[in-house]
């Protein structure tokens, strides 16, 4: 019998306060201690950003593939693993991962509904909110496909905790690490950032008056953070030059406008591949009229449009007929679906840009679905419509001077917004950040092979 | 009897040592003071940037598209509004231009022979660095192609003068003024900077305690300067907030590669539109290695390859299948022409990135054909290739920081780089930097507009 | 109120038994006498086929683009011309333009509900039969979709009656009549095949002797007819050789396969311009297994896949990519929609192959959307797929030749198959049978246009 | 030293008259008996024709892809099996092929300048019009464009042989059979209409009263022929059912025009791939009025254009965009190379069309170039162009009707035009016609195969 997903969970949470034993429990979410943010900074010389943690991350929310029983296996091994190296963390759950796993593992692990990706008001559910709030780092196993999950779970926060992936199978675009290196990815991504100087004198005493938060889980564990400045002695340190290399990934941020152009969603969903308006089941075609910054561009007939990031060009948008983007390019990218014009090319316009696309009335008023990143968000009538903006990632000086606010001399060298991806082989000195990318299209590109022969 | 060019040009300037009347001839272009340079800052709340004059610009370069006399017509007529409203500015001309039009203006014209574009060594042209040290503008009247063959005279300089064109008929991408608004044009781009206050209060002796440089053409129009602090009285102020807006147009450095991969041009030559790889008229396809940042990509078994700016995007590279991107978006698009192969599509790969195209030798050695916005270079061999970078535009100040330079303070807020393209109707307040754009655009796209009917 | 469709059928059914004057009554298409076949046949010098009557035309069915009154109005004024010149003509109605229509109309219509084109089971319907058996000719006040919805009145029959369509507006691609052409339009077709020397000779007697159905429906008419040889006089015969030209436009069988490739609907539903298989607004991408002539082609996972006919490639087709094939080509159109590959381009098969489309299980088990002519038939589920057949159009003599049949040599010249549609213009000597299409192609292509600029 | 082609020629020319044993000579073509030409004949249930010799072969053509030892040694196997299975057969070769190859060989070997492609006036050369003379079939080793290349041998005759095409490494998509089915391959083409009964009761003196051509080549070898009425035993026969099976290529016959539209070379060449109109290595786009049957259709602003067969569709074409189309469809591709419009999507026009491409001269008159099967012939100027024509393949009778030509009964079921390709696999029965060109296409859409990973 299949169990409904919420039924789960109830049943799961009324578990939690009987006779499990503690350590394979499902613990509520609430209980982990807050968030610590990392900072990312550029470097001389790469094109990615170096992650500095002010103190060892606690919090780790693990999301994987459903319904693969590889990678439920992945995840126990990588759990048992960090759970005995590293003491002091916390693994967080997606209810039906927390279900399936909980009895496979020596401890206890946290779980939280998380916003149900359908529902139109992710407000309607309080613990929604949670997630952003507590957990550290997220690592993924799947593809690119729970990638993008793990985004949407964050999908309403302007700060993203930074993402390690690992590809199950072959690689995707979004440069996930392979499993067997999980060791080494997960030690410098947990030591980026640990000042080598720091690693031996700092006693429980300076963590305490560096008010550190102290995570409440393991009396071990905190003895072994206690006893190294937030960081357990792990053999040679990384050193400061050898940290992990991140990328932003741009989003774009969406709204819905209703028929006299007011937002009628606060603009805080956010999209890591795209927003897509189609229209669905629908026999007759879309009219959408397309405004760049306030200004009329076009009305496409088609049916429909895709309003993609360069990380998702190489998703629907290139099936769809759009140029491939390099993630590091900031823009927007506008791909029409089945255009009943000729003429009608795939855009590319600067982040800065706004996009309108609202339903037109014209000729039959059809509304469109709407959805983003893959979820079906909701349908829209005629006159409504959707307004996107690119999600400004770049230092915060930057960003504090463009949108006239007084500039905070030490957020000088951070950069915030945007997907924190980890990007594999980048903790190499003299790797180039392109590399990852590169050879995600190389996968693309290895179909780029002449047909025939020449004469 | 068709003329020679070089010809008409000697013949031209022996008689500029003759008869002909002082205000008719073509005088040479080293008699005229050294440039002046505007500066390009950002301003709150627009995408261009506000130009700004430190002293009135002397030396105007006008570029007319060939062969067309209504064309010649509004050469003229500009120049002649220009004399009698500023009487201080000189004309520089193409040689051609000067020999077609120096008998119909009642001044005296300047001109010296433009860097050859099909030479492959312009080094060898020893006046070929003098427009890019006299130029303080250009004015172009023509389409797109003429705004492409203007930045091309300044194809091996850094900094480009700003370009103010005008369009004759239909208008192009590159968001050109219609002629009749030509004086309201050049008045605002004359005046941007002036600062109203110093108007009435600087003198002679101001001008000459500033070091300002004084030219030399006419004592009357030196009168009007020195009386007004570099700008004549030309009624009010447009006022420090009303100044021309520009869009810094990226574009691409190239370099020649050896069969090592070593540079055996400098990297001084500049493309605004793209680089073009093609196999010409040879019936053998070119197997081209692209490499990015030093990481191979892929082999394309092509007619040829485009590496395009954005400018570029709407023209070979549109015609090949390149997505259309804004020209604020900043990035290199690589697209490739009729590749033997179903999966090559177009790229955008950022402006950070370099790219490197090799010819293969491995299946024949054919070599191909490279030109530069239009004008073909020459012919490399097998295993040569090109390098391409993004021009680096941006803020002084960044562009230091990045480099590792020690910051210049006064810089901090001063772009520089690309080519700099007055936007028509941006003076105005409340303006989008967009608009330009979105109207060459819809130029494009009155194209898109369905087919057939529905049922 | 909005009425149901069937509901105001049946209100009209009763009230045409009351009181309305019988001028203005809906009377069942059941009265007419039997349709009138013409042949068609091969003329030297002319792609187009030569259209003859052994008896003139009776029963004509008007299809009329709805909700548009500027069409209901063309209807009127054109019936009204016809009724008054060739009294002996009836005309059918679909049973909402009857409703709408009658009442304007000074003499009787005729209607039956038309086969309704959402039932999967169109057996279920006593009368959907009856048109294919009544009709002797169809005109069309619409735009493409209009002759579309009128070809799918008979999309289970074997043999469509000839389609006369005029455009209200912008001529599409099937090359429609402008409406002020309709008198000659009919003429030419009313008289087509009407030999000259019948005109005067032929009397009642010779009708009854030959056997020629006699119309019911107004004893003038009959006069009329039957006073000249089945034709009225119409002033100067038309002559032998300049009969109405027709193109016979290829379609395509559709019938539904189960898990085991058995087809589990008879074959018999033909599609004028293409079969649809989409997701609709599954979030997941199809997955087809495409066959051509029993061996596995490829599968396409993809938003969905069109099989067209060239008369359909300039429609959805087209959208997505595929090329425009001109409708006297005997091919079928395979057209991939957003599929995720770079690589699968659209085909054209020849009209020979059977091409079986069956949804893949393999990953998840989604079903898809089936529509012909834009209809939505039904969906099918995963293992489930459609065989699609070309139409065979050619001379029926060939045709007996192909399937071993017994010659009949009376066959030899005639053609057989297809959509017939009356070309326009096509009715003068040394008109060449492809003005039609290369004036409908020209109206796309004027967007053939290039853009921008060359310097 | 690189001895020019023609050098070589005539000092084997020279050669052969001298002290070279004779089983090692070149001999001259013009000694080998007239061509014996083939039927190909319509058999139920198969798209493919069925050829039958009314006489064995004895005239055979070797073309082999240049500069790869592996296919020279694969020709020397394939000759030295045919010299000794079947004595009688003489082998043709190209001069440089002759030159390459007679050495290794233990019997002499036929050779002729072939027609010098390039020329643009093949009549110049006295020989060109041997080949087709004296050609029984052709066998060719290489890929596709060494099958375009023996076609290209026979452009300007209306009847070619039968090709029997071997690959040497990957299948191309002109359904190649396998080298190490060569033995198989060619005894069923060899044998192909040998009727069963004929084997054993046909004597020499049946040949002659039949006045059969018999060769002269070697007295072994006739007696072997006539001992067994024109084919040798080669145990059991085929059979009347299992006869190769052909696949007739449509060629494309193409003329130059000139000025006033009048042909200015004979339409006696033709393409079994494209005609290309390219700009070749000038740097102006070409315009290109392009007119169908006599209507101007549009002007094309590109590239160049392809005008391809079904053949060539999957060649330039499809790098072009162009769609794939089978090789039994009819029909003339039309594909845009580069097309400055966003809108001029690749036609597919009906075999029966005339295609005229003229040069338009009224933007700056730029020629282009003008290239067939991969060979260019020669640039034509402004003004002048190309008329392209379907090569008519079908049945004889047919071709006789519609040209109104009297009916020869004996024709009634024998096929003409055409490039006859003997397609692999197919005398097996039960065998599809479809199989080679899915196989093809297959190799192709190995391609076709999603990337990225589904969430």
């Amino acid at each position: 019998m299949k169990v409904p997903r919420r039924k789960v969970y109830s049943l799961i949470c009324q578990r939690h306060f009987s006779s499990t034993p503690r350590w394979r429990q499902i613990r509520a979410l609430s209980e982990l201690p807050d968030r610590i943010y990392p900072s990312y900074q550029e470097t001389k010389g790469n094109d990615l950003l170096s992650l500095q943690w002010p103190s060892p991350p606690r919090n780790i929310l693990l999301v994987k593939k459903e319904n693969t029983p590889q990678t439920t296996e992945a995840v126990i091994e990588f759990a048992k693993h960090i759970h005995s190296t590293y003491p002091s963390i916390s693994f967080i759950l997606e209810p039906s991962a927390a279900s399936d796993l909980h009895a496979s593992l020596p401890f206890s692990v946290y779980s939280a509904p998380s916003p149900t990706p359908t529902t139109s008001s992710p407000k309607s559910n309080p613990t929604s909110t949670l997630l952003p709030n507590k957990v550290d780092l997220t690592t993924t196993f799947g593809g690119d496909g729970t990638i993008l999950r793990a985004s949407s779970l964050f999908a309403t926060s302007p700060s993203v905790p930074p993402i390690l992936s690992f590809s199950m199978g072959t690689l995707g675009f979004l440069n996930e690490w392979k499993f067997p290196e999980h060791k080494r990815a997960f030690r410098e991504l947990y030591m980026s950032g640990a000042p080598s100087s720091r690693h031996s004198i700092m006693s429980t005493q300076d963590v305490k008056a560096e008010n550190l938060p102290v995570p409440p889980v393991s009396q071990n564990a905190r003895q072994i953070i206690t006893n190294n400045g937030g960081w357990p002695e792990l053999g040679a340190s990384l050193g400061p030059t050898r940290t992990a290399r991140v990328l932003l990934r741009n989003r774009l941020r969406v709204a819905i406008t209703n028929q006299k152009g007011d937002l009628i969603t606060p603009p805080h969903l956010h999209a890591l591949n795209e927003i897509i308006l189609h229209r669905g089941a629908s026999p007759h075609l879309t009219h959408l009229t397309i405004s760049i910054s306030g200004r009329i561009l076009t009305e496409a007939v088609a049916d429909g449009l895709i309003i993609s990031t360069p990380t998702g060009s190489t998703a629907y948008s290139l099936s769809a007929g759009g140029s491939i983007v390099h993630p590091l390019v900031k823009g927007i990218v506008i791909t029409p679906i089945c255009a009943r014009s000729l003429s009608f090319r795939p855009l590319v316009l600067p982040n800065e840009a706004s996009v309108d696309v609202r339903v037109s009335g014209d000729r039959g008023g059809v509304g469109v679905d709407v959805s983003i990143d893959g979820v079906g968000r909701q349908g829209i009538g005629v006159g409504m419509g959707v307004r996107v903006w690119g999600e400004i990632v770049g230092r915060a000086v930057d960003i504090q001077r463009r949108e006239g606010r007084e500039i905070v001399e030490e957020d000088r060298r951070d950069w915030v917004g945007g997907v924190p991806c980890v990007m594999r082989g980048q903790g190499r000195e003299g790797a180039s950040g392109d590399e990852g990318w590169v050879g995600g299209l190389n996968g693309l590109l290895k179909f780029n092979y002449p047909f025939g022969e020449e004469s």
